[in-house]
């Protein structure tokens, strides 16, 4: 079984959340505790699969293990407040492994602006480090569920980059210049679009999600969620600029719709706010670029039916 | 270097926490997020440490994962509210073990009055389940560094019950007999002691722990953060009256020291409030037993230093 069918059926086991509650099937949950409306989220980072220690080092893979989460609190709408994580290390692991690891997740934090309160070490087979993370909501909550026809459908930033440095890294390309050092950079060392969520969340976004596993599967997501179609303009899809330095490794196209990892923001916003959005993100010197549009139809990508991308993404993210 | 020196390094390199919270060192992080004060808290299971899919079922590790952060949030004088859950899977595991596992993560959340809000899959090469866990505080915090000389020190329930019922299985005999049944059942479904913390934590101990590691260590654990002695009288310690029928395969006495996991509550209290301890845990039909007292000097058990049973419950931790 996939990992998507997996959620699912795990989905249907569990008990379903009290309203306002909004549990499993978002970026993060929403839960209601000691009356505080919160954010709540885990991830987990495992080696061998999230990451290699033959070019992750330490710093990198706590430093990453935040983004991720930061990430998903920003795309609910959140600010990312505490953390805790679970740290798994091999009986061979060094010392100052442990301690790079440390000054990757305190970086991460400090960026960010969150608490690392706590954690947990065991021993095991493989490193892995799960960090969980509670985040404060000001305004309403963005959740995937919301897109209605006709809504613009955005993104932010550049896509493909961190498919490309891992891509230039497998390859033993990742120092070859400053533009392949930029893509490596991308997939070691990811930026939660904290800033961007913030202000984009204030425009009320109908729907908002980060795009952790590749633009096609997270589209995917989001029309699943909200029920509804989309016609995408393929060639409209922001492709980070690095990529043009290994063409000859990734077909940038394929790294921009289902690279994965470029923990962008992908939403579908109401057509009569989204210059407001668009010069919102540019006072911060941001990007956000149209890519299409949400319908009632069928969900296209230049015309041809989503499916054909989503066949390729989910065979990307098992062999990932 | 082992886990507790390592948690001390790590321990040093993360940022000090703003008062009032309090991050790492106790059983769980007291954070402030949005006004409301809370209980935050992760840990990890991990196959073939912390269970043994030769007889822990499914259900039975879902059901110990959620429990064991129960404890941890019990321990602090909260209640659990809100759970997420990072599952690491084989490539080879079935999925009626995850939908097992489900169920046992249920039912401990039935049990304790908690929802599972959401979680995270990813593949590796051993199964791990990590829990993250928001408590409920209602009353002030019960740390552990609050234990002054004079203090009775007590603790709820049976000793060594979960190490017996280990033994047995280990053994090939966990189902010999109604009584080593239970001993097992102690391992395979710990039960943290929420309504006991939450009775105890009414009458404002000095300082509070779940017995996770063994009474040595964690007692060493208060000690330590309170900057006291102690004087335990050995033959008070409770022990699991089911030792009795395993006394060829683990010292009863070994056990109910150093044995670990059976998740009862280990506190100093002022004496003049001990007798309303007792009576209030009597009623709930749960046992309080004094084993000792707060001292400004050495830290012994049965007259000799601590220290030589320390030993012990460091390479019984390191072999688990």
């Amino acid at each position: 079984l996939g990992e998507i069918a997996l959620m699912e059926r795990i989905h249907e086991r569990l008990e379903a959340s009290p309203s306002p509650e909004v549990w499993s099937g978002d970026d993060a949950a929403l839960v209601e505790v000691s009356g505080a409306r919160l954010l709540f989220t885990i991830d987990a980072l495992i080696e061998g699969i999230d990451f290699d220690l033959s070019y992750s080092r330490g710093a990198d893979v706590g430093f990453k293990a935040i983004a991720v989460s930061v990430s998903d609190v920003a795309a609910m709408g959140g600010r990312p407040s505490r953390a805790v994580a679970a740290l798994v290390l091999r009986p061979d692991t060094r010392v100052e492994f442990v301690d790079e690891l440390v000054t990757g997740m305190n970086e991460s934090c400090s960026t960010w602006g969150l608490g690392l309160a706590g954690g947990d070490i065991s021993g095991g087979a493989e490193i892995s480090l799960s960090v969980a993370m509670i985040g404060a909501l000001t305004g309403a909550p963005v959740l995937r569920s919301g897109a209605r026809a006709g809504d613009a459908i955005c993104v932010t930033g550049r896509l493909g980059g961190a498919a490309g440095g891992l891509a230039a890294l497998r390859a033993g390309r990742g120092s070859s210049s400053a533009g392949v050092k930029a893509l490596v950079r991308r997939h070691l060392r990811p930026e939660a679009r904290l800033e961007e969520a913030v202000l984009l969340a204030d425009l009320a976004p109908s729907a908002m999600i980060d795009v952790s596993d590749g633009l096609v599967v997270d589209l995917w997501r989001v029309m699943e969620a909200s029920g509804t179609g989309c016609e995408i303009d393929e060639g409209g899809v922001p492709r980070d600029p690095g990529l043009d330095e290994v063409v000859d490794l990734i077909d940038p196209l394929e790294a921009a719709l289902i690279g994965g990892d470029d923990y962008e923001l992908l939403l579908a916003i109401d057509e009569s706010r989204l210059d407001d959005a668009v010069s919102s993100l540019s006072g911060i010197d941001a990007e956000l670029t149209r890519i299409g549009t949400v319908t009632d139809g069928a969900r296209t990508i230049g015309g041809r039916p989503i499916d054909l991308w989503r066949e390729k993404a989910w065979e990307h993210l098992r062999g990932r």
